[in-house]
C-alpha cells in the first residue's frame, strides 16, 4: 500500500489560512536542528517540528519559514560543497520554490537582515521548537528569550500566543490531505499489528515480535510515531524495552504506531494471547475493556464533550468489573469513589495528527477548551483532551485494565473504595497484567470513522490470527 | 542468537584501569540527556554517551559517573513518584550498586556538593558529551565552559586531555567482553543482510528491503548503530532515504549495522543485483572491489599502518580498472595522479567499537597517531584512521567503486589523470552506480578475525541468496 503525497496546493491552502489569521503580524516557524545520538556526526533521523511540517511537508534540517506581508519565504542552509558526494545532488532553491509553491526560497544567511527590516525579533511571532538548541537558535535570531518546553506558558498577550492560537485553530480540524495521510498510516499500522500477531508463535522474547512490527512499518517507508511498546507486562504503561521473555500463558500488549514521511501519526494498541487462546479470565477482562472501547468509539461525534467519553468508559469498566465480582456495590457510587482509576489509571485518549499527542508542544492550550483545566483526581489528571468534538478532529480511544501493584497498595487511591474492591476475586484474574485496546477515530458530520478498523480486535479474530502462524 | 551480557566484573576491570591511569585526579563522565523528537515528551530512544556505557553498561538518562579517591560513584535521578505506573518498578540504588559492583550510587542532587568538596569543577576532568544540552549540563556542574563538539580541540595540558588520552588508551584495545559484544552484533547484522538479499525479489521500493533488514535487527533486540543506507543509488555515499523505486537491472547497496543494548556496533556493507544475476559489467567491477577488499582484510595485522592498507586498496582498485580499460597507463603513475579517489573517494574504513566511528567524539585524537595528520588530498582527506594496528583493535575494511557525476565533472579531481581515464570505456559500465563491500575485522596476534564473515560476499553466493526467494 502506497502512502499518498500531499499536493503542493494543500500546503498553499494551509499557509494562506495561517497568513489570514496572522494579518500583518510576521511570524517565523523553525524546523529545528538535527539531534546527535552518540557523537555529533552520528545523528538521530531528523524529525522537523510539526508546525513546520504542516506548512512545508519536507523535513529540512535547520530551516525556517517566515510569514511577512502576506508572503511565505523558506530559509534553507545551502548545500555544502561535498553534499553531492555524500548526500546526492540537491534540488536548487528555484526548484524547491516551484515544487512547494512558495513565494521565495533564500539562504539562511539572509534571515537576520530580513528580520531586522521587519522591525526586529520582538515584532516577529514564533513558537518554541522541540528542544533547547533549536529554541536557543530561535532566541538568537529574534534577540529575545524564547523559553523552551513552555508552549503552555506563553506569556499572555504576546504575539506568540496569537500565533499559537492560529496554528491550533487550523491544525485541530484536519483537511482532506491530512485525512488521507492519517488513513494511510492507520491502515499500514493495522497491517503491522496483524504481522505482530502472526509473529508471536515460537517467539521467546518481546523483541522478536517488536522486530516484526517495526520491520512492517519500515517496509512501508514509515518511521515510529513514538517508541513502540510491545510487552507481556502491559501493566507498565510505557514499557519500551522489549526485553522480557514471553510465555504461553501471557497476554501480549502492542502499542505501536507508524509515521508518514510528512509526519502524520497512527497509534494503535492491540492485545493478544501468546498461546493463541485467551484463558477464561483473560477473555472476561478483555471483553470488559472491548465493550467500554466500542461504546466510547460510538460516542465520537460532533458536539460530544471528550471528557464525557472518558467518564462513560470509566463507568462502563467499573460496571464490567462489578459484574465479574471484582467490585461490589452500585456503579455510580463506585465511580464517584474513584473505582475506575484503580484499574484504568489514564485518560481515554488524546488528539492525533502530526504529533501522536497532537500539539502537546503547546501544553494543554490545544486540547483543553478555555475555562477547562486538568482534574486533580488520580487517573483523570492524565486526561489529555477536554474539547467538544468537531468534524475533522482525530482522537484516539484507548481504555484499559491494568493490575498495577503500586496502585493496589496505595491507600490514597484505593481507600475510598475499601472493601468494595474484592481482592480475593481479583486474585482469580492474576493472568491479566495489562489490557488496552486503542483505535484512531475521526469525528465527522455523521458516524465516527474508525481509521484503524482493519486491525482486528474481536477476540475470535485475534485468536485466529495468532494461531494461523502456528500451523 | 542471543546477545551476551557483559558481566559486572568486566566493568569493574575497566573502571579500575581508568582509575589507575587517572591517579589522584577526579573525573566526571556523563551519560547525557534524552533528546526530544517532535515535542518534549516524545523522545528519541535514549542513547547514553559511549564513554559512560563503556564503564557502566546501562543507559541511565542524565546519570553521571564520578571517579574520586579510587572510588567510582554513580549519580542517578531518583524515580519520580509515578514511575512505577508508567515505567514499572525501578531497582533501588542499593540494588544497582550491587548489580554493577560500584562503590556507591547516590542521587544526582548530591553531586554538586561533592564536586565542591573535591575542589570545584576546575579540579575535575571531564569529556564533552554528545550534544549541546548535555554539555551545558556538564558546564553548569563544573562551573567552567565545556565546549561542545570539540573533543579534538581540548585545550592542551588541561585535565580533560589526560582523561581523553586515558579513555582512548583503554577503549582502543577491546577486552574479551567487548569482543563478545562485537562478535554477536556482527553475526546478527550478517543475518540481517542475508534477509535483505532474500527480501529483494518482488520489492518495488528501497524501503521494503530496508524494512526487512531493520526488522531483522530489532528481532534480536538491536538498535541501528547508524542510519541505515539501503539504496540503488550507491553513488550517494550517505543515502539514507530509502525512497527510490528499484528495477531489475539495478545493484542494491545496503550499509546497515546493529547496536547491542550495551552500545556495541556492527557496520556491514553488501551489494547485490536486484535481479539475482550480476550483469557482465557489474560483475567485472564487483570483482575489482572484492579483490581490493579481500587483500585489504588480509593486511589487518599487528604493526601494520592502517594508511598503508588504504593506499594498497586504492592501488588495487586502480590496477583492476586499468585492466578493464577504464584507466590507461602504469598503476603507480595513475595512483600518484589521484586516480583511486576518482572512483573510491573515501577512506578504507575506521575504528569500530561502541561508536560506529569509534571515539570520533574526540576528533582525530583517538584515530590518528601523534604526528600524523589528515591528508589534504581529495579522497585521502576522508581517511578516518591512521594508526599502526595492534591486537584488540577493531576496524572496518570497506573499499568501493562509485560513478559520481559531480566528481567526474570536476577538473580539479580528474585533471591530473586526464585522458588516461577512458570515458568511453567507462560508459560501458553505466549499470554500476555504486559498489562498496565492508567487513568488520579484529586485529589479533595472528590472522585477522573477520567478525562479519557470515555475511556472504562472493558473487555466486550473493546471487544464490537473492534468487532463493524468487523460487
Amino acid at each position: 500500500m502506497a502512502i499518498p503525497r500531499t499536493p503542493a496546493s494543500a500546503f498553499v491552502a494551509r499557509r494562506n489560512a495561517l497568513a489570514a489569521r496572522l494579518g500583518s503580524r510576521p511570524a517565523l516557524l523553525s524546523a529545528g536542528l538535527p539531534r546527535a545520538r552518540n557523537y555529533p556526526a552520528n545523528r538521530y533521523p531528523f524529525r522537523a517540528s510539526s508546525h513546520f511540517l504542516y506548512l512545508v511537508g519536507q523535513a529540512y534540517p535547520g530551516a525556517a519559514l517566515l510569514f511577512a506581508g502576506g508572503e511565505a519565504t523558506l530559509f534553507l542552509e545551502p548545500p555544502a560543497s561535498d553534499d553531492a558526494l555524500w548526500h546526492g545532488a540537491q534540488p536548487s532553491f528555484a526548484e524547491i520554490r516551484e515544487a512547494l509553491q512558495l513565494t521565495a526560497v533564500k539562504p539562511l544567511s539572509d534571515l537576520d537582515a530580513i528580520l531586522q527590516a521587519l522591525g526586529g525579533g520582538s515584532a516577529v511571532a514564533t513558537l518554541p521548537t522541540q528542544d533547547d538548541p533549536s529554541t536557543a537558535w530561535l532566541s538568537e535570531r529574534l534577540g529575545r528569550a524564547i523559553r523552551p518546553r513552555s508552549g503552555h506558558t506563553l506569556e499572555a498577550g504576546s504575539p506568540d500566543v496569537a500565533l499559537a492560537e492560529a496554528m491550533i485553530a487550523i491544525r485541530l480540524h484536519h483537511d482532506d490531505a491530512a485525512i488521507a495521510q492519517l488513513r494511510a498510516v492507520a491502515e499500514a499500522t493495522a497491517g503491522a499489528h496483524v504481522l505482530g500477531m502472526r509473529a508471536t508463535h515460537g517467539a521467546r522474547f518481546e523483541w522478536e515480535i517488536a522486530g516484526a512490527m517495526i520491520g512492517a512499518l519500515r517496509r512501508h517507508g514509515l518511521d515510529d510515531s513514538y517508541s513502540p511498546i510491545v510487552t507481556v507486562h502491559g501493566e507498565v504503561l510505557h514499557n519500551e524495552t522489549h526485553k522480557n521473555p514471553i510465555a504461553a500463558g501471557d497476554l501480549l500488549l502492542a502499542d505501536v504506531g507508524g509515521e508518514t514521511e510528512e509526519g502524520w501519526a497512527a497509534d494503535i494498541t492491540r492485545v493478544w494471547p501468546v498461546s493463541g487462546t485467551f484463558s477464561t479470565t483473560q477473555r472476561e477482562l478483555y471483553d470488559v475493556v472491548l465493550n467500554a472501547q466500542e461504546r466510547a468509539v460510538s460516542m465520537v461525534r460532533k458536539g460530544m464533550r471528550y471528557r464525557t467519553i472518558h467518564e462513560t468508559a470509566g463507568r462502563t469498566i467499573v460496571e464490567g468489573l462489578r459484574d465479574l465480582g471484582i467490585f461490589n456495590g452500585d456503579v455510580e457510587g463506585l465511580y464517584e469513589r474513584g473505582a475506575a482509576a484503580i484499574f484504568f489509571p489514564h485518560g481515554i485518549g488524546h488528539l492525533l495528527g502530526l504529533d501522536v499527542h497532537d500539539m502537546e508542544d503547546l501544553g494543554d492550550r490545544a486540547a483543553y477548551a478555555p475555562g477547562r483545566e486538568r482534574s486533580k483526581r488520580f487517573g483523570d489528571c492524565y486526561l489529555r483532551l477536554d474539547l467538544d468534538l468537531e468534524p475533522g478532529m482525530a482522537v484516539t480511544i484507548e481504555p484499559g485494565f491494568y493490575n498495577v501493584p503500586a496502585i493496589l497498595r496505595d491507600e490514597a487511591i484505593t481507600g475510598a473504595v475499601g472493601k468494595d474492591l474484592d481482592r480475593s476475586v481479583l486474585e482469580r484474574f492474576a493472568d491479566v497484567r495489562g489490557i488496552r485496546i486503542e483505535d484512531d477515530v475521526l469525528c465527522t458530520e455523521e458516524e465516527p470513522e474508525v481509521l484503524t478498523r482493519s486491525a482486528p480486535k474481536h477476540p475470535e479474530q485475534v485468536e485466529a490470527l495468532v494461531r494461523s502462524a502456528a500451523k
